[in-house]
């Protein structure tokens, strides 16, 4: 029995629209991933979570690892038990906060030995100690053990990516469960041969899908689109594409114009829990003062519980009074724009008008910051 | 047309079920109120106290008439409007937080001048501005300014009681709105002979429910008992009795059992953001550490969402993450429980079985804390 299959539905210019199988049910690719850190989507229930017709979620490797221990998950019943989601979940591998979030006391060839930024307790993880957690947690897709290097960096960002390829080999051996997908993840930074060997490498293993890190870590739009750009001939047509950690409602579009399908980033609900909204043409700061009085939803066009439901000056009042009630509101309407954004570009996609629809979007994206809609307020 | 109505549906001894009709819905009595202080019960959305069946739902004057301000509220449209609650609201005078939470600059008989405690600006409540912010804020009940004494001074207790009962007839001079029933107050700390005079007082004035305030603030168990005793063969028959800022599983029973039918409590958010829950065998803390591996719900008898998906260890995993989602999801599992709570008791005394109902849950109550049905786990 096969748990896993990619199929390509439709491919317009580099965009694609697939579906992949998971034992947790299907991704209608392109896809967002809302991310559930410490095995919970920030101030929104699961019930929330499926009113948003999310599907994929991510948890975090590192942290779960950390706290409660994926022993303990394990002995829940798995992290779709313990966190009550249903639908499939992908857990990164822990490089990535590993060599953001914890002190290093060590990189090997072997492994990363750090302590922990909880309670300074000594920890390692490798590539088959990730992978062993990563079965322990229970997710439908994990990710290889890996070293994201600063974006400019090339003499780290060569060794990063040479460990980064052999610690993928260590993880495609130590995974046992057929239940799980794992995904290759190509490295190289800002650095067009390295980008490309790391593609042609990571493509060359056995992974039902491969995953871009290092992107979106403090480099130019530019540079991430010219990196995109590179692997998009290189990758193989009929596996996922994850862009990890990615991100604000143009860099899907972008991503989806260079041919990838997953995304997940926690801007939503940060942005959320720091007052801010995405809309189809920016951000708007919840807290200024000249929401005070409005009436209006944040955006009329958006079909959210928020909108629906809440004017911008009762958001405004939650956030002043700083009740809880504004993070959980602010997220629920922050993922559905995401979430609305992929089903509306994959329906473009398939019906062959995504150059015109990424155009059209990238056109009037920035257009009426703070401002949207003013003539419906007449 | 009549606004409101209180029809008595059935009595067992001294406990009432009833209906009280209000603009925005029918109350069925007993019944209680979670609190949403500043136009939201704390991080609970309105839909999900929908499914929490929740009907009326306090708000606090003081805190509204502060921030963001009566006017803006009547401005967005009144307060079911704001906060997006269709069904009755109650908002209460302001006496109680300003005696409570303002530092209080001057008392005198008109009112009452006091430093706000958000931004110390000097504002002033007098039965005629309680009463106005009320109708600007548009909540179906709405309370007169009292006067809320310490419950053991009783020349304080005498000239508080005088106070409230000259505001009392003040406020109803006050109000003009016709769709908002207005509650007057009984005061009288725990003296008997005050809390009588008190209620024969207000009784005789033409209001359509009367509460009762200064109780359930640093008294006793028993002598709440002992005054709601003096107070069940004085007040009304035909009209709903209100225990204010009542509370606790075993208030709320007590509370009917001595003819009471409304209730309201910050407990079960507040209990919920330090992590302990309601069960109807006492409270547990959900941070102990006997939680961490435990799969089953706070309480398998409970049908909440909470209780329905969540595991003990989740929750505890949430709560020693500092998640947000902590506080939801115990505040719906402790809202839950004293909703059905007051529904359980209603059918109780519908079918004239309300003595022994209250009896068993009495003196099982705090029976099995922290050991809720072991013998399950088995």
């Amino acid at each position: 029995m096969e748990f896993f299959s990619f199929e390509l539905i439709a491919q317009d210019g580099n965009a694609r629209a697939g579906i992949f199988h998971t034992p947790h049910g299907d991704l209608l690719t392109p896809i967002f991933a809302p991310v559930g850190t410490q095995a919970t989507v920030k101030a929104i229930t699961p019930r929330q979570l499926a009113e948003l017709q999310a599907s994929l979620v991510l948890a975090n490797t590192y942290h779960l690892f950390l706290r409660p221990g994926d022993q303990l998950v394990a002995e829940m019943g798995g992290l779709h038990n313990f966190m009550c989601w249903p639908g499939p979940i992908l857990t990164d591998s822990g490089g990535y906060q590993v060599f953001s979030l914890a002190d290093i006391r060590k990189i090997d060839e072997d492994g990363v030995s750090f302590k922990s930024h909880i309670d300074g307790s000594a920890r390692r993880l490798t590539p088959e100690t990730s992978t062993q957690i990563q079965q322990n947690l229970g997710a439908d897709i994990i990710m290889a053990f890996d070293e994201c290097a600063p974006p400019y960096d090339r003499e780290y960002n060569l060794k990063a990516m040479q460990r980064t390829h052999a610690w993928a080999e260590r993880c495609l051996q130590a995974k046992t469960r057929p239940d799980q997908a794992l995904f290759g993840i190509v490295q190289g930074g800002i650095f067009p041969d390295l980008r490309e060997e790391s593609a042609r490498f990571i493509s060359s293993l056995d992974f039902p899908g491969i995953a871009i890190g290092g992107l979106s870590v403090g480099e130019s739009k530019s540079e991430m689109h010219a990196m995109l750009d590179i692997l998009h001939p290189i990758l193989p047509v009929h596996k996922p594409r994850y862009l990890m950690g990615v991100g604000s409602p143009e860099d899907l579009v972008n991503g989806v114009l260079r041919g990838m399908d997953i995304f997940d980033c926690v801007l939503p609900t940060r942005l959320a829990r720091h007052q801010a909204v995405m809309t189809n043409h920016g951000r708007m700061n919840m807290l200024n003062a000249v929401h005070a009085r409005d009436e209006r939803p944040i955006d009329s066009d958006c079909t959210c519980y928020t909108c629906a439901n809440f004017s911008r000056a009762y958001l405004r009042h939650l956030i002043v009074a700083k009740e809880i009630l504004a993070s959980t509101l602010l997220s629920i309407h922050n993922i559905h724009i995401l979430l609305s954004l992929t089903r509306l570009m994959r329906k473009a996609i398939i019906e062959g008008r995504f150059s015109h629809f990424s155009q059209a979007y990238l056109s009037t994206y920035f257009s009426r910051p703070h401002n949207l809609k003013k003539q419906e307020s007449a």
